[in-house]
């Protein structure tokens, strides 16, 4: 006896039919009418012709009918892929064809052309769907369909949401509705979702940062507010109106809205303070983030801890859980981990293989238990049988009082095939010397990944936010 | 990729290996040292033919190596059934007959006699260890079992507890991982449950509103502490030296806890004090509560609301969810829910039937859509075609103030079947009458449900604390 979301959206309507379920423009649906638009909806889906497994793509911005479509998706066994309307053409067009729809929800108003001119890439029997005109009335022509609700089988995927692979393809991550369960439940234990909070879903949901608060409101019997896109001014006036209590905010828009509300037009008073825990290490892989820190009780390590019901490991590449101190690859397993990666065995096969997900980030379990997250595993250092990984090395430079800016890079070695060597960017005034850096090394992390050659520099190359490494002309 | 309850104690074995997850007189276990023992009882348990479905009985009191056993089960498949050693040796007879276990880990010490008596219930080729002496040396022989977790069903049956059926017999409630799993972030999320408690297993572990705070502890990463039974000196004397932060005691206990410590000799101090949320509705057949009071924002409904991923309705005797205000059964779906009754598949359909669990617990939705807990449905008057349950009238009656104590009855009547009879102890010096007492109970409930009679008297016939209906002389 699992529950849907359905189900959930029912229990809501029990208790609370004239609460405010989803807000969108002028849309205000209330729990009571939520149930009975899902119902006729997974009928109007079943009568095109969506059965179990089927993908069902929405092509279109936030909007509560994404909600809805999911809620009909789950009823029916099926599969909805919100996609990134902001990729490239070329982008959108290979996950069209990857994702191989059954039906298209799409969005005329504003990103309709960009739609449109990619319908190619699916299949000639593909039915598409504007939800912004033909939606409203399909809901209204079809009877709801009488189903079992006792099969429902919680493993089965039901969002998809595409991301990078290792091998410059996007592969759908297929979320099963565990995983969307569990996350919506750390929404309430972590981040204190309850039934009074007003969810602003400013964050694109097709990400699964945004989505992952969207549920546990959704659960928790709270409200969540829609707007299609992020825009300051707009963020302003629905947090003011709706009294929204959160939202999923970047900090360039954080200071657009500080920017243009200096006057104090708007009040955001709504918004709560940030709780007891915050985020830790997540993947669209896991359906959200699966450690969390405890700011009453910090623990050593930045990602902090699993919630409950998920395991974590450091693996080296044989799998052999390693020693607190040693980084190597994040391992998950639990209800939070994905079924796998949508018509790609090979890849899901290769990422889940001895029964943990293997996250492809690179971690270290600190002396209390807890968890560092340094980066995605990327570039290693082979040096004799061990593997060095730049980003755990630079992670530890960078807290010697002398570093202000630091890249790790394998170079060549006739002995040990590589090793080590730091470039720095000293802070003012100082002069590092690499003996120096040698014994800050060798008192936090195993000797031999200790740098054994040192360049000083006045500046690193960047490519935005990143080190270049191919321009610092030294490559691992 | 669902996690079992040993994956959850590896996951803190990994972060604590050195924290004490159970301390059982002079035991300690730590993290680390629970996994390996869980692992070599399980193929200790495999040696002695214990497979999927089995159930392995607990004939014991309050231990550590009751956890245990339930982990190294939920690894085989099997089921665990703690027996209630308090019962009368016909009883317990009857248990062990009905559980027809594979296995019996009994305990020598104390209630070895009563044990030993009624072995002759199980077949003989029932394996019986006792864990006070044969336990800890069939660990040490045993080599841990090589076992995939990957097919881990959380839907299987893993705890078995005896509840009082309605025809008479008690039947085994099979309570599957998937149940114990959302009891534990229940335990979490409403009473706060975390890695820093020390919950002190006074309550008999044979009933679940021990067991679900005993998980939830154990999910977060805390320490349980066992106590055989409930002794107020020996309570205070644990509650002292582990410092613990919660216990499962009873107001009696309480009492002679305060009364045994008046001078103060045990530091008390480690307990915490009762957090936002109180316990709601529960039952054996849910694994423990599933409605919550939030006492921050007091519900209308005595029992709260239901807590994440759970559907409660009240229905009338066709299945029809009743509108707020009108009492009817209490009927739960969603993880919770036992998967049924041992070897009783037509009390099993019943209590199932719509796919809904029937509690034969009586409710009401009030207005603000929160549940009131009305009491056992047992008693019924049959006024033309209404049913009218005497505990919603005796609740309501009870609120007037000139009523002291109340019984409603049944009494037969030529035109209606049955008519309601309020049998009254009022306040003292009041006298109410029939014409006002029905006035407060129109105002209340539905007219139908009103007394058409009145009897007044000094006192109401009990047994304990229940009235003995037939001693008023009308039966319902």
């Amino acid at each position: 006896m699992e529950l849907t979301f359905l189900d959930v959206a029912e229990e809501h309507a029990a208790q609370n039919p004239h609460g405010t379920a989803l807000v969108c423009g002028d849309n205000r649906i209330v729990w009571a009418d939520l149930v009975g638009r899902v119902e006729h909806l997974a009928g109007a889906l079943m009568v095109k012709g969506v059965v179990v497994g089927d993908r069902l793509v929405w092509a279109g911005q936030n909007c509560h009918r994404l909600i809805e479509l999911l809620l009909a998706a789950e009823r029916l066994g099926a599969i909805v892929c919100p996609l990134n309307w902001r990729q490239s053409a070329d982008e959108v067009r290979f996950v069209l064809k990857d994702a191989d729809p059954r039906l298209v929800v799409w969005q005329r108003a504003e990103i309709g052309e960009t739609v449109l001119a990619v319908r190619g890439a699916t299949a000639p029997e593909t039915v598409w769907i504007a939800h912004d005109d033909e939606y409203e009335s399909l809901l209204l022509s079809t009877p709801p369909p009488e189903l079992s609700r006792t099969l429902y089988d919680r493993s089965r995927p039901l969002l998809m949401l595409y991301t990078a692979a290792f091998d410059g393809r996007p592969a759908g991550s297929l979320l099963p509705g565990r995983s969307l369960q569990l996350q919506a439940l750390y929404g309430m234990l972590f981040a204190g979702a309850g039934r009074d909070d007003v969810y602003l879903n400013a964050g694109p949901l097709f990400h699964v940062g945004t989505f992952k608060a969207t549920l546990a409101t959704f659960v928790a019997g709270g409200t969540n507010v829609f707007v299609r896109r992020v825009e300051a001014e707009e963020v302003c006036r629905i947090i003011d109106t709706e009294r929204c209590t959160g939202a999923f905010l970047q900090p360039p828009t954080l200071a657009a809205m500080a920017d243009g509300n200096r006057d104090g037009r708007y009040d955001l008073s709504s918004l709560r303070p940030k709780g007891r825990y915050r985020s830790g290490f997540g993947q669209t892989e896991l359906g959200g983030v699966v450690t969390f820190v405890d700011t009453e009780s910090p623990p050593a390590g930045s990602a902090g801890r699993p919630g409950p019901l998920i395991r974590v490991e450091i693996v080296d590449e044989n799998g052999r859980a390693l020693r607190s101190g040693d980084a190597g690859e994040i391992v998950v397993r639990g209800p939070a981990v994905h079924t796998g990666y949508h018509r790609r065995p090979e890849l899901t096969a290769q990422r889940q293989r001895d029964g943990w997900h293997h996250t492809a980030d690179l971690g270290r379990r600190e002396a209390d238990g807890s968890i560092t997250f340094l980066g995605p595993m990327g570039r290693m250092i082979k040096s004799a049988a061990e593997n060095i990984y730049p980003l755990e090395v630079e992670a530890c430079l960078r807290t010697h009082p002398a570093v202000a800016d630091v890249a790790v890079v394998g170079v060549p070695d006739p002995t040990w095939g590589q090793t080590v060597r730091a470039v720095i960017v000293p802070v003012d005034g100082a002069r590092p010397t690499l003996a120096e850096l040698q014994d800050h090394c060798r008192a936090r992390i195993a000797s031999y990944k200790k740098p054994t050659s040192l360049v000083l520099t006045d500046a690193l190359p960047r490519k935005g936010n990143a080190i270049d490494y191919e321009a610092t002309g030294l490559r691992t």
